[in-house]
């Protein structure tokens, strides 16, 4: 039996906030993007939506430094602020999508899981599937995680969607897309090289020259760390998860992506 | 070896908003309970808190008739709209405790659980037992339940911590209570009966008889369904989890019952 597909969207932070200014969410991407899913999405396969926190958990994450877990007499309340703040964003995102009409839910990730230096090895993902076969869509987010090391570390939105992905290989199909604010990887910097080729496709045959290129200075992170995205959804390709970077800064990119239409992005398979 | 003890505060949705207008809360009444908390708390004993939702999410709960399932297209928007509401409510609780100093940490019960029409048959309780460990008050509330029979349901704030507190006895030696707007329970209405004796506990011996008195008018709905508290914190009575009606009107009562002091109350043992 064919298992359903499944695509796991992941908003970025830099898409969706003005990663420059504290708290400040881009509502009119975020609201096109809603209404780029509700009008592209048809209903032969399923959705989850995952996003970044941008400039909301990140000004509280960097105060209270909570990658490194409790390291202070402040750290307890920090963790807590960090979450508070991520939730803040969450809600805005919630509230739109209800408005464009979409069935979304929030699943909130330090709650259903236990981390272990940001990686997270305990997840409980019963209510996601139930979401999912009643055709409402999960949200997830950038958040704390609740650490068995350390007490607290940040979980990143690409460490839950690798977990989900993985963990629901057994019900369903998932490919991953990437949503960012560039249109894929270059052989060198799009920016400085007018020159530069576009890839593709990173697979096997691939992978190492791809690393290398983003290996120099186009590879730091400006783009939020592609190098190390491309590094994971291509560990992620060796289980089977496929995946795609997607330029959704450029309007109806998402909605083609979604109703089966081909558009200009990066695929990472093995 | 003697487990902690685990004291598990209910702060009552009649405590903590206005039931008679949408949406406010009792702000003055949810910081004092926060400093109270806070000056009383002692650290020879846990703490968790749940509180109820009041006019937050009752209002959409009863536009959306939350608690029946999905009966139309408007439920599953509905749902989530309900836990929208309940946030609201939760995140200004959660910032009011942080503000006193306390280190709360919330776990969303919809993300931690399924229901069966509104009674929970799966939780996940790592992430609890972890911020217990660390000295971290779980916060949690009132909800929308994820329901694997109709769909979605109302997750009462009653119904989490009647599970917490059975679960958790592997662990700790939970002691509920239930704080409200009453003192406990009289043998007949005292607001009619001026004559009318408080009874100190309930148990064994005198549990017909009192649910005999609450099963007259005097028991309708208005304390939030005093006969319904009192037949669950019976029952959990049975399985050793003993709890507490404090009123929380009254200031000081919370934190003299944290402390250590007798404060007037009606308890439930079996």
């Amino acid at each position: 039996m064919n298992k359903s597909r499944l695509y796991i969207l992941k908003l970025g932070g830099s898409l969706i906030t003005d990663k420059l200014r504290e708290y400040t969410p881009r509502i009119d991407v975020i609201r096109r993007l809603a209404m780029e899913i509700k009008e592209g999405y048809i209903d032969d396969y399923k959705l989850i939506i995952g996003h970044g926190g941008g400039s909301f958990p990140h000004v509280s994450a960097a105060k209270y430094k909570t990658s490194l877990g409790f390291i202070d007499e402040d750290s307890k309340r920090g963790m807590s602020i960090v979450h508070y703040d991520a939730l803040r964003l969450n809600m805005i995102l919630l509230k739109e999508f209800l408005d464009a009409g979409l069935n979304v839910y929030t699943i909130h990730p330090s709650s259903i899981s236990l981390s272990k230096r940001g990686k997270i090895v305990s997840i409980y993902i019963k209510p996601i599937i139930q979401l999912l076969q009643n055709d409402i869509i999960p949200l997830v987010y950038g958040d704390v995680g609740i650490d068995i090391i350390q007490g607290c570390s940040i979980l990143s939105t690409e460490e839950i969607i690798r977990v989900l992905s993985i963990k629901l290989r057994r019900y369903y199909q998932p490919f991953i897309v990437m949503c960012g604010i560039v249109d894929g990887v270059y052989d060198k910097d799009p920016v400085k090289y007018p020159e530069a080729n576009f890839i593709h496709e990173v697979n096997r045959l691939n992978i190492r020259r791809v690393l290398r290129y983003l290996g120099g200075s186009y590879g730091i992170d400006v783009t939020g760390g592609m190098r190390t995205k491309i590094k994971i959804l291509y560990e992620l390709a060796k289980y089977g998860v496929n995946s795609m970077i997607l330029n959704c800064l450029k309007p109806g990119n998402l909605k083609s992506f979604l109703e089966g239409v081909e558009v200009k992005g990066t695929i990472v398979k093995y």
